[in-house]
């Protein structure tokens, strides 16, 4: 009995702690055939971007499909999310070259064995992250400064592909400007073929939903709207520009993927340099975070859509074992895919099962199809890339709440050109600083407003705003906000100043509705106002103060130093403090 | 006519900048010898004060006096506070010397340069605060960071006193640990002679209220409680040692203050070093803040014992101005004194021509008394330096609010730990950074409380503190706290998480009575919190939305977006959501 029950209880914990054993216990055979179907057409999608990614990464391109291989499995393995997908993604390739590009030249193999390093550094980071229970922190990166960030990710992203699709030559520069400086620079050594493919590629990929979806009209298909063949656009243009290229004979005059190993990746050691190590963290922390935001908000989109959720925790977990599995064969560092996902979804993925189908689909290439990519122009990986990236870019929410949330947007745009100009790591503190700072000064001034009360109610309610009544001897004023040091002074001044200003008040009853906190410097200005107040004949009440607020305050001496009381509600309080009930029911002049 | 009225209204806007002109022009002739008194009091507080602080900041003595002039009649002059007595302060003396003296050596004509240029810098950054309106900055100094910030301080102050009160002569070192150790080890250099006088006049300030009290109340004087007399142990300590040392011949055996300069000072023009100018400018800033931060909790504290109030934007000026005249006149940093201001408000200052009285006693002093200071024993000086240090020193708050406010507690400990460990900058800076993190973090965990009908009332409140009525298909959820980036995807997910948990619920209704913000992830979490729940069939609602809030929500489309209605208030929202009027009035278990 004792052992049935540890044996339960055991499996029942390794099922919290390994999803997929659930899901393999409850496996019904009809979704079988929808997790297949699903998982074939994500790895029509991976294939071309994984490379094309690689690229962008500075990793060779066989590095692009071991990514989507061991991380991809381990995620579907230890992920709580049903359908989404691990691999490689733009951004994070972005920051892998930002970061690695300083040490070592792109494509080598030293640069490699340091990207090797950077996953053994996230995977550690979001299992630290993980054991500290301190994924919250990932909230401060507020929804400008993700925006912005992405919108500067993908313009950097897009800069960055240029060369590849004119097929002009550029060396390093300092920024993104610089870099399309001297693209125009050297228009001159324009390719005219690597452009045209390039250009063809793009206003392919752009049409390829409609061009697809018409195909599928034509052969009878249905519901061709988000049918998952109309996201193979990608896979279609490398096909078909590999046919072009190898029937044409076209790959001396054009540069090409060329040669990638057959087989699957061999397990490699990260080195143990200290000096490199500590450089490289800084860099993984925020490659790291970044991946988990993304992670997790591609995650919970897809959970809410079936009415499920997400385990924070076990995301972080999952994607840290990822990221191991990454460092480990010679891939770099992985997040959930936001386009793979949904074309997962919609695909009719059930279960994580999909992604091991993928993972076979990748399998096969690497075993039997890398000779295919000999021919593959890198003008149509750079269309691809331009292409996935272009759906990132997001103005529109700016511009639409920029009347509204004017702090908002400028923390956006201020994100955006710090990332620019300065780089990932100062404009996203950057821009953290700036969502904190804004925030403080917002509660720092806060609402203060009189109220009374409403016909002949309970409600009490905003002088200014409503037809209410009020009474000449009691002032009360309803502060909006949490009484903390940001803002404790400055309460503490307008509540004695409108309490001093108004000639006949005895009596002022701060109505605490809205605040949720008292820190102590807003109790010892409390106390001052207390004091202060009582040499000019007037008592201090507190109404509407809220369970968990008066649980603390009535830890402290407040609650019996004040000169008046605290009541239940404002109701109360002017009912006890107006001279007689008669009097009270009086209406008198707003002031 | 025009002219007159040009006239009188120049006359108003200069009485504004310059409250002394209004101060004459009202004067009553009965109020002059209150101030005398008070004047000729504070001025015999003062003095022994100046120049033990003067040791403490590392200037000569009579810089100590020079600050009690012109700064003091700059004060006097533009002000707003009525009782405020601007000079030498121990913890801006503090400042200065671990500043200086990492540029010069103590009490030389280069140290006193520098303070002269760090005089000229707080001025100017104290003015910037007032230009830019910036002055509610300083608010970010919370009360957990000056307790524990003031703790360290004195504690600092207290240590560096050691030597001087024993005769141990101690070299630079790195902490206060270190020199306690040092101080330790050289116990054999300790001179009996000038610990004796250390060590009486410690014992004889300490006692000095309840001495002078007692000999006030033998001569006949009643009230001796708070006499202004009981004030001036510090003078008498330092006559009655002038007295011994010059009697007994001990100068040759006794650091004695020595020759002190006869005179006015004269004006001095500080240099224009832009390094140095650079170098000095995060300490001008903390030293700047820290004067205003101080003077500004004096200045109201005694404003509010006469129900008047200080203008905090003149108190930035004419603090500003006050140290612009110390710059000039070879002195160091002045501020608001919290012990000479009591004295002088508890001796019956009524304007602030006491201070000018004060400055008259200063005056006579360097004219005529320079040649006293010869014989004044150093080890006095420390004693007094001491004692006036010692209340400053406040465990109490934190002891007392540990319970309750145990994150504050935490701040002033890391706080004072960090000033006595790392220096002040980092401390400072520290120790509010940790108060933003700390209220952060606890925004970001607010309490979500479901509530329910009060007895027959139109209130609602919290189902678990209350007996309430709820209603099977509506949940109507209270989100403590602002909704913003640090929480909103928790918020969501809560919300969420409840709404689904709970079987027959058809309607969310979030009630908003305490949400004061919401910002644009905020917002976004709405909209998606709001498609979520319509795929599990539940409309969204919100009520008691808030004036400010609700002007801001009506400009974006979320109040249209959202499955169901912002209502008024919870009881409107009750009554149209419940299934019928007849039901609605029937009490159903909490859930």
């Amino acid at each position: 009995m004792r052992l049935g029950m540890r044996i339960a209880l055991s499996l029942r914990s390794w099922r919290n702690f390994v999803p997929l054993i659930g899901v393999l216990t409850h496996y019904r055979r009809h979704d079988l055939s929808h997790d297949l179907l699903a998982g074939l057409v994500v790895g029509m999608v991976t294939i071309p971007q994984a490379v094309a990614y690689a690229y962008l990464a500075g990793v060779p391109p066989q590095s692009g499909l071991y990514a989507c291989l061991l991380p991809m499995v381990i995620y579907a393995i230890f992920g709580s999310s049903k359908q989404m997908v691990v691999g490689p993604v733009a951004v994070a390739a972005l920051l892998v070259a930002a970061t690695v590009s300083e040490y070592a030249p792109k494509y080598s193999d030293a640069y490699l064995a340091i990207t090797s390093v950077l996953c053994l550094q996230i995977a550690g980071i979001l299992w630290l992250l993980r054991l500290s229970q301190m994924g919250g922190l990932v909230n401060l990166l507020s929804h400008p400064v993700i925006t912005g960030f992405v919108n500067a990710a993908a313009i950097l992203i897009i800069v960055s592909q240029l060369p590849g699709l004119s097929g002009i030559a550029l060396g390093d520069a300092e920024s993104p400007l610089a870099d399309l400086a001297n693209l125009i620079g050297a228009v001159d050594q324009l390719e005219p073929l690597t452009l045209a493919f390039g250009l063809s590629t793009l206003a392919f990929l752009v049409a390829s939903k409609r061009i697809i979806a018409k195909c599928l009209t034509l052969i009878g298909v249905e519901e061709t709207q988000d049918h998952p063949a109309t996201r193979t656009g990608p896979m279609l243009a490398a096909v078909i520009s590999i046919i072009l290229v190898s029937f044409l004979g076209l790959n001396g005059n054009l540069q090409t993927v060329g040669f990638v190993p057959a087989g699957l990746p061999t397990l490699v050691w990260p080195n143990f340099d200290l000096a490199l190590w500590l450089n490289l963290m800084p860099a993984a922390a925020i490659i790291a975070i970044i991946t988990y935001v993304e992670s997790y908000s591609i995650g919970t989109t897809l959970a809410a859509k079936q009415q499920t959720r997400i385990n924070p925790h076990q995301e972080l977990f999952a994607l840290g074992a990822a990221n191991m599995g990454a460092a480990i064969t010679g891939a770099y560092p992985v997040a959930g895919s936001f386009s793979r996902s949904s074309v997962n979804y919609s695909a009719g993925a059930r279960t994580p099962l999909s992604s091991l189908f993928c993972a076979l689909v990748v399998v096969l290439t690497l075993t039997f199809l890398t000779g295919l990519f000999a021919n593959l122009p890198k003008a149509v990986l750079a269309a691809i890339v331009i292409v996935s990236v272009i759906g990132l870019i997001d103005f529109k929410s700016s511009r639409k709440h920029w009347s509204v949330y004017r702090h908002d947007s400028w923390t956006e745009l201020a994100t955006m050109s710090l990332v620019l100009i300065f780089g990932v790591e100062v404009g996203l503190l950057a821009g953290v600083g700036i969502s904190i700072a804004l925030f403080i000064r917002s509660s720092s001034q806060p609402n203060i407003t009189q109220v009374g009360r409403l016909d002949d109610s309970e409600h009490f309610r905003s002088v200014k705003r409503f037809e209410v009544t009020t009474y000449p001897n009691i002032l009360a004023l309803r502060v909006d906000e949490n009484i903390f040091f940001a803002n404790a002074t400055q309460i503490e001044d307008r509540l004695l100043r409108r309490a001093l200003r108004r000639k006949d008040t005895k009596h002022l009853v701060v109505v605490c509705s809205s605040v949720n906190m008292i820190d102590a410097t807003g109790l010892m200005m409390l106390y001052r106002l207390n004091s202060h107040l009582a040499e000019a004949n007037i008592s201090l009440s507190l109404s509407d103060v809220k369970g968990p607020l008066m649980k603390q305050l009535s830890n402290t001496d407040i609650t019996q130093s004040i000169s008046g009381e605290v009541f239940f509600n404002t109701d109360q309080a002017i009912k006890q403090l107006a001279p007689n009930s008669q009097l009270a029911d009086q209406p008198h002049e707003n002031t």
